[in-house]
């Protein structure tokens, strides 16, 4: 990865593939776009903006990612529903050593088993990525989603 | 196009152009996406799952697919109507020879006459296109739209 | 910026700063995408259609943008409420010397105090930029909504 234009690039398709991955149902892929000392936040902007750390969702290592997938299978008390994300063209912030730090703006669709889409959440992915190899795993994602009212619905990972 | 960053540009700049043609209902341009034995489906997330080879729309050449233009222009059933296509960064899944397959998330708005706007489709397309000189050319386009509930409302091309 | 992809690519990057900016209520950091000598507008589909000047918005320099956010600040009349922009892949129209015409799809999210998120407005900018350096400024864009409904609404800039 050369340039900025590659990185971006390598971003993007990494996106691409955790959006399908999670469109497609295929959560128990989902831990394996994370490092093993990963961070993965579901917060709101105007907790962000307070400067409060308060998460809807927060999980500090690949491991407790993982019990997240299994709570969701095992548990399975949420309505039967999919997932649509569509996201921009990632912005990358930083580069620092084997470090990128990217942000990327998201809507996702919620489709329910009867057929009804409505447009569930908006916001932005602030995202730490360390490169390895040809590879880009997550290090840290903050799901910072610009309504404060997505807590009462939030089922499935975004 | 040497390399795969270069085939995603292509691709990317070819939904784009495909987007902007229905977008911009330019219909009578829409063939000229396909290959002249190319298959366009228009199915549902449901029906994949299952297995079923049942589509909504199931165009397999291209003259038929000239003939939905004329159905549709000609027929003027449906309440006029505007689309506007935001798609994802394409997936590549396969290259072989000549021939590669692509996954590109998409959402669909629809803006009636009076200006009402809602999130209309949400879906994918699994494309296979054939590179030729310096273009492609969708070979198949299979449309699947994440909601069953499309088909009653389906009257443009996706 | 050798080749159509590295413009493309330098497009994409600049409009997803601007979305951002927006979307991040940096609304003071708006004016310094336009060029001195710019042209914003803001326009409807059919206004285009019947060729009509008219513009719900008509900025015709960067001063002139400047004054729009200033108004927006003080006036402060509209209701507490956010954007989330998420645009498509840009196709390049022409380009000509410094100057570069482009389109992009874009759909764009409204999130009100309370929490609630409707898609608030769809359409395409149709963009002239200026190559200087390694930057790329706005001389033109216009704004063009898919719904001519707009217009009552209409409060933070797109």
């Amino acid at each position: 990865m050369s340039s900025l234009q590659d990185l971006c690039f390598a971003i993007a398709q990494a996106q691409a593939a955790y959006a399908r991955c999670l469109d497609d149902d295929r959560l128990e892929e989902w831990p394996d776009f994370f490092a093993d000392d990963c961070l993965y936040r579901v917060t709101s902007a105007q907790n962000m903006r307070d400067g409060y750390e308060a998460s809807l969702i927060f999980l500090n290592s690949k491991g407790m990612v993982r019990d997240r997938v299994s709570a969701l299978r095992t548990a399975n008390i949420y309505e039967r529903q999919a997932y649509r994300h569509v996201l921009g063209q990632p912005s990358i912030l930083s580069v620092a050593g084997d470090m990128v730090t990217s942000e990327v703006s998201f809507m996702v669709a919620r489709i329910m088993r009867d057929g009804t889409t409505d447009l569930f959440a908006t916001g932005r992915y602030l995202d730490t990525w360390r490169r390895a190899g040809d590879g880009l795993a997550l290090t840290t994602r903050v799901v910072v989603c610009d309504s404060s009212r997505i807590d009462t619905l939030l089922a499935l990972p975004l």
